[in-house]
Formats: structure tokens, C-alpha cells, sequence
């Protein structure tokens, strides 16, 4: 920083030399740390039973599990079976927590984009898994694979997505080959820890034999640390299907990370209370990973949830509601129990990027912050309950990110910030700071610079238009997607993923399993 | 409630029963506590030496005070004074912290509309002050006499403002009359604990001859108990203003409650740090604190602050910024230290009800909750940083604020919530809790019941007209207005108020003093 210490005039000085950017701030918008301190909803005696009554559930009430070969696993175990119906009993599912892993690292394209997961981290997904997508300047369209190409170039843009996400389905890639186009594109435009769908073991198997190559490694290299990851929905209440079963055996086994996600709706597919909602995730949940560390102990797993309530008056999915935030609170005083990583999710029901889209999703937000959730899913561009992602939502809410992110770094007061001799004993009353030598010496670095929030006065707001928010995010999705910013990939081991591709496209490709 | 039990054909019964709303719930959003942890951002060595910092301040660099009758108190009390600078001892501050009062109840116009403010305590005001109003219907204007009036009549309507602020200015009405029909209009409109301005002795005498009488008290009880409060803004750096200085002897004079406020932008007239700006936040604040305490031992006072950051390339001052929540934060450590209750402020820089206004306003509001604030000013309707307050976005920040006051009646988890016996063990794997008798008893009142989110899907909202929740918010505003619903007012007591401001207003009113 060239001009510290020196006047410059005090404010018009301080002003010009911030509009230049000569002196940029640092941050870190990767390695973050939660600074909230955790809330609870419920006393630890009623988390107990919670807990308690979760493993009584798979104990007597039994899960569904519609893969045999899953069923196998458990049975192996100890665990009682009546044709897909598994009784899970306690121990099995205690050996399975102790089992696995406190803290996981993914390995991303380079060592500086590996994220850490485990409590007391905070990592951000982009809104994810939407058949459409929207924007304001082609409107609301079936999710294509240019959207699937923009949305993950966008995402790629923030540093506060520190993983990426399935974001939109491209539904014009046949879905044999869907699996082909998505891992392609998410290898070339981003070097974040990637997103691999379960949908059964023939495109689970190529997604890995892609990612090994690309990442240069053999098969004991690929595995001995997660370079990419799945979200496992159980099908609540108490049911696992063959494509998620599937996944957490085929994840575990290749050392890939499982984020194992009830979604829980109270008032259908859960019970009405957060308590009743809250204990049958749980006991999903638990008796997922248990499953993963069956088929390979020590198997890098997360804990989650996804837990809202519905309309009563509807029946429809309500995001951002007091219910979705308690639901937070609560998975987290569970998660705390039982010591793993694990993962909530913002979101809103919201049909267009408005008021009540952003205020749903920041209320989900800090339902998440409060829970201590190590992952936050869906942490912006989810709009209609996940059913499009919208471009200048995922701006917008990356706006709200970017904060907290600062919020993550604290703030200092020593003797140079609380500032007696450098600030306060320099100003007259009445008087102001603008020359202070304390302000001189920060006036570029103090503050968080947004991107789209617009802090010019009435009269200069209207003079430049008069723009909603949403105008100002248009145009930051546009400018990302003219500059086109790519990270650098291996041109051999790109043109060794295609020639892969083309090979197995000829082949018939792979078809989804369900 | 008539059908709790009785089978109703599940979901589509339960619909039809909560749709009707025959079985309403029950909610208090008068008596809120606070369920969020405190947050910290500084350590307890930090704020100390903030602490410290800010009593060294007073009495080395002093406090310019422009009301000879308040030097006249500081002096009395053992201050060394300079004309009008004022050097204040410590021993004199931590004597009047000691005498505030940790729990102030405000009394309303009726008991269970009064409020108590102490630490743990949550308190809403609208957002106030502004100069202008604006709505989708009229769009922005100067404020008027009818902006005033409707204003509060909206906030009125809304159980989570507990007590009512200045809101819009009414600028059509003469300034040596305005004080009449502000409190006329509040006397009337509300029942709430009510606002007045510290616009010099005569308007503040009148104003509480005007509440005395119509409250049906003496002078004595009148001053046994706040009846009104005012805001005490300092002049940052360090200095209080005739009015200012007048209402907070005043005020403490006739047992009325002084929220002091020190707004402090930071890079502007407050260092540009967070630590120093809440440091000299704190000294303005203990230092107006003490003249309360001089003026009356005892006298109602709430400790406060207001401090955000400007955008160092405008100098604008912005909102819901990553500084002012850690101000907030920080601001609520000191006044845990001190032990009274306080008030901290959301807001927002927008100059629409977009999703920018949404966003500022709620990261403002948790930088509130998370800091413990008792009060939370402007939060809800406050635009441009305050230069205007919006109809709508009164409507929808009062959403999120109901949303809050359901969290803080936090949840149960007895085995009706978790629910083995009458949820879990009743629906079988894949099937739904419609029809679980946890379910039945609990359909109408499970969930929080929105004013104008909307949970409809795509096509349903498409069909609907497609609305930005603006919209609904507008007709959300005509309807509380339309309906028209006021307190039960006593006829004879009105008629004297009335009589009482004929004959001011006769006599030539009272122009404020500045």
C-alpha cells in the first residue's frame, strides 16, 4: 500500500484513491469459520430423547430399504430383516458414529480450493438440482445446458461458494449422457469441490474414473480422500430407495463424501412438529450413515437435514418459516451429539426474486448460521421451493454472503482501532474523521465493498434510473459471463476427458437407475 | 376447539379447517424475550479497555455541552468545566450507572399494552423520523398530516411494535402547532407506549400536560412511571445540543424515559473503525446517561447506540453493512458490562422496497437480536437511511418481525411434540402424516400463518397475476386503513385534549427550540 500515512486531502483524497481500487482489501472468503455463537431450541434432556426415540424408531418400527445388497449390509451386521424391512439396532448404529470421520478434507482442482469440513467451518453451496431456470432477461425456461454451463460459470465467480452444486438440470443432454456433459463442464469451468449425482452405479463408476484422470491420480490416490460429493435424500418417511442406497455404499467404498439429507416436510411427509420432524430425520440420517460405514468404516459422511413445513391451508412447501429455522436449530443441537459435519439449507418459495424471496432465504440462512450447520445447501438462487434458480437471485443472495463471510473475520480492538491517539484525540467536537491519521491509514480497507447494493441518495439513484436491485444483478451475471474467466486445465488430460466421453457415447452411454 | 380428535379425511379436511380459520392460534407478540444467544466480537480485555477508553476520553478530552442549565449539573456533580467543555470524572459516570434503573416499565393506554424494557427483554419500533413517505399507490412525497396519521394506524395494527415511533414527519402542519396534532393523532390512533420529541421545554411540557390528562393522572402519577420516551441524539464527535441536552433534563425531570442514541457513522463523524466508533458511541452514551441521573437519581434512561459505516467512495451512509452488525454486537457487550437495558437500530440504504431494502433490513435486524438489544429501532419501514418510510415495506419487514416473535416462542419436545406413540409408530414407510392424530390436533395451529408471504406454486401465482409482494403488501396497507379500527377513547377526555390544543393554538402554539 503505497500511500499510507501520507494526506490526501482527507475525504475527496480518501474518495478518489477508493473509486481507483489501488489498494484492494483482503479476504478470505474460503476458509471461513462460524463466529455465531450455537442456539438450541430444545433442552438437552429433550434432545436426549429425541435421540433416544430416533434409535427406539429403527429399533421397533424398522426402515425400508429397497436395495439388497443394502439389506445385506445391515444384516451382516446384526441388524434383524423381514424382506426390506431392517431393525437397526443401537449398537450398530453407535459403532457406526464413532466410526466416521470428525473432519473431512475435499480435494478440489488445486490445494488452495479444498474445503475442510467439520464443526466450527462454514462452507456455502449455490442453490442446486432446479429443472428450470430463470433470469430477467429470457424469463422462466426448462433448465438447458448452456443455463447448467452459465449457472455453474456464475457460481464459479464467488469465492464464498467454496463447493459447487448439480445446480440446474440440463434437460436438452439426454439423460444417458447427462452424466458426461455435467462432469465435463464442471472439470472445465470451476476447480471447486464438485457435485456427482447417485443415479446409479454404471454413471457413479464413470463420474469417478473421469474425476481420477482428470485429477491425474490412480485408483488408491482417488481414494484415499473425497474429490467429489453426492447428496443422499432419504425417501421419509423411513425409506431408502435403490438409487440412494446405492450411492452411499458405491460413495463409501470409493472414499467419496456422502452429505446424507432427510428432506422432511412437517405436516406431510414428517410429523407436524419440529420435535416429531426433527427425530425422523434423525433416524434416517443415522440409519444412512450407518449404512456408508458398513461398507467401508471410516467412509467420509456428513450428517444433514432439510426440514420445513408445508401450508396447512395448501398443502404446499414453505422455505424461510420459523418451523424451517427451529428445524435448524434442532438438527444442529443433534449434530453437536452426535460430532459430525453436517448440512442445513437456506431457501424460499418465492416465485420471482422479490421481498419475500429475500427475506425467506436470509431467515433460512441464519436458521443455518445459529445451528452451527457446517454446509449450508441451497444457500442462494433456490427459488419456488428449488424448482428454478434464478441468476440474479444467486447474485443478490451472494451480496448476503459476502457479509457474513466478513462477519467470519471478526473485527479487532487494539490500541490502533479503539484508536484514542490516532482518531478520537484528534477531532474536535462537532468535528470529523475524514483526515484522522487512523482513518487515513484505512480509509480503503475498513469497509466491505458490495456488488450490487446501491448507496447513492434519492436524488442520484433516480438521475441513474431509478433500478430495482434485480437491473444491477443482471448485469453482474452478464459482465461474469462476457469476461468468460476459466480456471487453467491440463490441455492433455482435457482432451483425454473427451476422447473418454466420445468413447463412451459411442458405447450407448449410461442410463439413470431408480 | 370443537373437532381435536375426530378424524376429518386428512389433509384435504384439515385444509378446509384451517382455511376457515375456526380454530385460530394463539400468539403473544407483546411479551417477547430474547432467545438468541449473545454474540461477541470483541474479548472481555477488549471491551474493557473500550470501557476505559471512553471514560478517559471524557474526562481528558471532554464533552462539548451547549445548555448552560446541563454544564450547570455536570459542574455541580464534581466536573471540571471549560465554558462550555465539559470534563467528566469517572467516579461521576459510574455513580449514575449505578442509580439508572435496570427495568423500566412504560406504561400504554392500557396494562397489557405496557411494555418493560431490561436486559433479555425484545422490543419493536416502526421505523421513524423520516421527512418523506411513499407507496406504490401516491408514491414519494413529503410527509403530511395524513402520512402521519395513517402510518401509525398501519403500525398500529401490528402487535410485534410494542411501542410507536415519531414515524413520518408531518410537514404540512406549522412547527409551533405540530406537537398538538402529533399527540392528538397518537392519543387517538394508538394504545401503545407513545413518542414525543425533544424539540425544547415548552413543546415537551405540553405534550405531557396533554398525555397527563388524558392518561386521567395527576402530576405525580404521571411521574411515577414513564408515560412517553424520546430519542436523545448526540452530535458525534462529543457533543450535546440545547435540545438535547433540555429533553434529557426534562425528560429525567418528569420520570419519562431518554433513549440516548449517539449515531455514528463511522469514517465520517466517528473514527472508522468499529472499536473506535462504539468507543466514543459509549462515552457520548454514559455521558448523556449521567445528566439523566444528575437531572433526576433514577430517572427511566436506556443506553443506546446507532452506528454504522459510510461508503468510503461517497461518503453515503449505508445500512445493514457487516460494520454496523458488529456494532450492534459490540455495542451490546458494553451494555451488558453496564447492565441497562438498550436499543441498537436495522435499517436500511435502499431507495425502494426491493430486495436490497429486504436483505439491509434483516442483517441489520440480526445484528440486533444477536446483540442483545432490548429495542430495536427502525425496524421496520426505513428507507434511504431514513429519509423516507415505506407503506410497503412497513408491511413486509413486519412479516419477518412476526417470524421473529414465533421464534422467541421457541418449541416443545415432550413426547406429544416427538410424537412415537401418536405420530412415528402411525404411518407406515413412504406413507404421509396427514392423518397421524399428532397431525389432527395440531393442523390449525402448527405453523405461523403469513400475512403476505405467498406459498403458491409457479403456475397458481402465474394465474393469480404474477405478484411481487409489493402488491400484496399495498392492498395489505388499504386494507388496515380501510377497516379503520382505533382504541376506545374516553369522549370527555378527548373533548379536553381537544379544547386544551384550541386553546394553545389560540395563544400561538410553541415553536420548537434548536
Amino acid at each position: 500500500m503505497t500511500n499510507r500515512g501520507t494526506r490526501r486531502g482527507g475525504r475527496r483524497g480518501a474518495a478518489a484513491a477508493a473509486a481507483s481500487g489501488e489498494n484492494a482489501r483482503k479476504v478470505d472468503y474460503h476458509n471461513l469459520r462460524n463466529p455465531f455463537p450455537p442456539m438450541s431450541v430444545f433442552s438437552d434432556d429433550e434432545i436426549a430423547n429425541m435421540h433416544d426415540t430416533a434409535l427406539r424408531a429403527l429399533e421397533e418400527l424398522g426402515f425400508k430399504v429397497l436395495l439388497p445388497e443394502a439389506v445385506a449390509y445391515y444384516k451382516a451386521a446384526g441388524a434383524r430383516v423381514e424382506d426390506d424391512m431392517v431393525f437397526l439396532g443401537r449398537e450398530i448404529v453407535e459403532a457406526a458414529i464413532t466410526s466416521a470421520p470428525r473432519s473431512i478434507v475435499g480435494r478440489a482442482g488445486s490445494r488452495e480450493k479444498d474445503i475442510t469440513l467439520e464443526l466450527g467451518r462454514l462452507v456455502f453451496q449455490p442453490g442446486a438440482g432446479a429443472p428450470h431456470a430463470t433470469d430477467l432477461v429470457r424469463g422462466r425456461r426448462p433448465g438447458s445446458a448452456q443455463d447448467f454451463r452459465e449457472y455453474t460459470q456464475i457460481a464459479n465467480h464467488f469465492d464464498v461458494f467454496q463447493m459447487m452444486s448439480p445446480s440446474v438440470e440440463p434437460q436438452d443432454v439426454p439423460t444417458h449422457l447427462r452424466h458426461y456433459f455435467t462432469t465435463e463442464t464442471v472439470l472445465m469451468l470451476t476447480d471447486k469441490f464438485p457435485f456427482v449425482f447417485a443415479r446409479g452405479t454404471p454413471q457413479v463408476m464413470e463420474c469417478f474414473e473421469m474425476m481420477r484422470d482428470f485429477r491425474g491420480l490412480d485408483d488408491a490416490g482417488f481414494e484415499a480422500a473425497p474429490h467429489c460429493y453426492t447428496i443422499i435424500n432419504t425417501n421419509s418417511p423411513r425409506t431408502l430407495d435403490i438409487p440412494m442406497a446405492q450411492g452411499l455404499i458405491d460413495f463409501a467404498r470409493a472414499g467419496q463424501l456422502s452429505i446424507v439429507t432427510p428432506f422432511t416436510l412437517m405436516g406431510a411427509m414428517a410429523p407436524i412438529t419440529v420435535a416429531g420432524a426433527i427425530t425422523l430425520s434423525h433416524a434416517e440420517a443415522l440409519a444412512s450413515i450407518t449404512l456408508t460405514q458398513l461398507a467401508r468404516p471410516g467412509a467420509p459422511v456428513c450428517y444433514g437435514t432439510f426440514t420445513s413445513n408445508v401450508d396447512m391451508k395448501s398443502g404446499a412447501p414453505a422455505f424461510g418459516t420459523p418451523g424451517h429455522f427451529q428445524a435448524s436449530v434442532a438438527a444442529g443441537q443433534l449434530a453437536r451429539q452426535v460430532g459430525l459435519p453436517w448440512r442445513s439449507a437456506a431457501g424460499s418459495a418465492a416465485n420471482l426474486n422479490d421481498v419475500q424471496a429475500a427475506n425467506e432465504n436470509q431467515m433460512g440462512l441464519w436458521g443455518c448460521l445459529m445451528a452451527g450447520a457446517t454446509v449450508v445447501i441451497h444457500s442462494a438462487g433456490w427459488l419456488e421451493g428449488g424448482l428454478s434458480v434464478s441468476y440474479e437471485k444467486l447474485i443478490t443472495d451472494a451480496e448476503v454472503l459476502n457479509m457474513v463471510a466478513e462477519l467470519c473475520a471478526g473485527a479487532q480492538a487494539g490500541p490502533d482501532e479503539i484508536g484514542y491517539d490516532n482518531a478520537l484525540s484528534h477531532v474536535d467536537p462537532s468535528g470529523h474523521f475524514f483526515a484522522a491519521p487512523q482513518t487515513m491509514a484505512r480509509y480503503d480497507t475498513a469497509f466491505y465493498d458490495p456488488i450490487v447494493h446501491d448507496y447513492a441518495n434519492f436524488g442520484t439513484w433516480t438521475d441513474r434510473g431509478a433500478e430495482d436491485i434485480n437491473v444491477r444483478a443482471t448485469r453482474y451475471w452478464q459482465d461474469i459471463l462476457e469476461k468468460d474467466v476459466r480456471p487453467d486445465v491440463d490441455g492433455d488430460k482435457l482432451a483425454a476427458l473427451q476422447d473418454f466421453i466420445a468413447r463412451r457415447t459411442e458405447a450407448g452411454g449410461a442410463p439413470p437407475e431408480s
